[in-house]
């Protein structure tokens, strides 16, 4: 008499130890996990499409669950809200085929990393935002992204523990943009002085079939070697070539990370 | 030997008693005190064009200090970034003339009062949003605060405790508007289950050239209690007439609400 639920959600990452239950700290995961065990009366495991690090973010993440009650979805989704702190949201609960498994029916995912470029990080910003005050040549970070796209052995955007058999990923789409946001979220008299204060948000985003740990970060920590001009943006192929994380960038922080959604073949929908 | 600064600030106040210093909590005027009086070298006074309250927010509150720093504005504005939390910015600091004062030189200020409308508030907004689940009508809204525009005595709007003489304010600019904002504040799949997890921000603006103790605050609560069909739209004017703040609606949370700027006379500047 079970029933497979898909959810969607967005979290503030902030404060938590990540996605995951962990020995120590507050995991989504768990909170999750409790949320819906206290509804349905009985234990229940729920699983995330992203294993998200601590302190990165979700727009859009997915989680599947099987449950015994028969209240309506958006009962469900009501009542999980009222149970979790406002930094975890339920966006949405539908009815998802039996076998739907929120990580391996998923199909591709797309991370989007956020870096404010000026010399001042507006406080409304700074919590999903990694800041850098020096200046970025986007337009050859774009086209160094863009290199990534394609089947590629990804070895060398692999952080270690990750205990994956096959490090080989199909990127389809890499792309780095300016992105406007709107005077009330970054501030109004920002350019007082000048517009020395003034900044704008720098947009990575990458859609793959999946991603290796910090595969995300690494990407970006290297792409901002490239629009800093500390590298060549032509060196992606030999570094991808390479197979060693020791040849491309550091791994930026992980409070510019959100996954902004997962993507699942119409069949498991 | 010494000069007169103006200081342009965002903030997140969420952590904070509010702009002015209290007996206890952190407050944005002692940070910014103990800030510049460590640059300085001596204890310096700072004074704010608006008194926030706690939880209230910045993105373009102005100060005014009298320093003897002979330092550059740039270079004050950095070193001051360098001693403050990442949730109070200094956006700006200009030279300004020897008896500009942020508060008594100011003609006019600009509030933004923000209400998410919708069943799920998005993590990224529930610190700066009123979260409000029901259906607004926000053209009756946009028509009551229109009856605000223009020289009045706002007693029906003011919270005991002000100080002040007189009640009388002019109200230059009052309007309500829909905003929209980028998913990548809000949400990706927020409307999965047939848009009802969907909402967007209800933008309240006054101008006036100076506000009463929880003015904006007050006539939000009424305007809510419109835009939800509890009270007549036509009310209003009999409202400012009563001079009565128990005829009007409730207080707005603070956390909603955001000192958006402070205009002041050319001649000031």
């Amino acid at each position: 008499m079970s029933r497979t639920l898909k959810l969607t959600l967005a979290y503030d990452g902030t404060a938590y130890v990540g996605w995951q239950r962990q020995a120590e700290g507050v995991s989504i995961q768990g909170l999750l996990e409790e949320a819906l065990a206290r509804f349905d009366g009985t234990p229940v495991a729920v699983h995330g499409a992203g294993r998200t690090d601590a302190g990165v973010h979700a727009l859009g993440q997915v989680a599947s669950a099987r449950v015994a009650t028969v209240h309506d979805p958006a009962v469900i989704r009501r009542a999980l809200n009222a149970m979790l702190p406002g930094d975890v949201r339920v966006l949405s609960v539908e009815e998802a085929p039996e076998n739907f498994h929120a990580r391996y029916s998923a199909a591709g995912k797309r991370y989007e990393y956020r870096i404010w470029q000026g010399p001042v990080q507006p406080p409304f910003v700074r919590t999903w935002s990694w800041h850098l005050p020096h200046q970025l040549d986007i337009e050859a970070m774009g086209r160094a992204a863009r290199a990534l796209e394609g089947t590629h052995d990804f070895s060398a955007f692999q952080s270690a523990g990750g205990g994956v058999v096959s490090a080989v990923r199909t990127v389809t789409r890499a792309r780095v943009e300016r992105r406007v946001l709107p005077p009330g979220v970054t501030g109004g008299g920002a350019d007082a002085d000048g517009g020395e204060a003034g900044g704008y948000l720098v947009s990575v985003q990458l859609e793959a079939n999946g991603f290796l740990r910090h595969m995300v970060r690494a990407v970006v920590g290297t792409l901002v070697e490239i629009g800093g001009g500390r590298r060549s943006g032509a060196s992606v192929p030999q570094l991808l070539e390479s197979h060693d994380r020791g040849a491309s960038g550091p791994t930026a922080p992980a409070h510019g990370l959100v996954l902004v959604r997962v993507d699942y073949p119409a069949a498991a929908r």
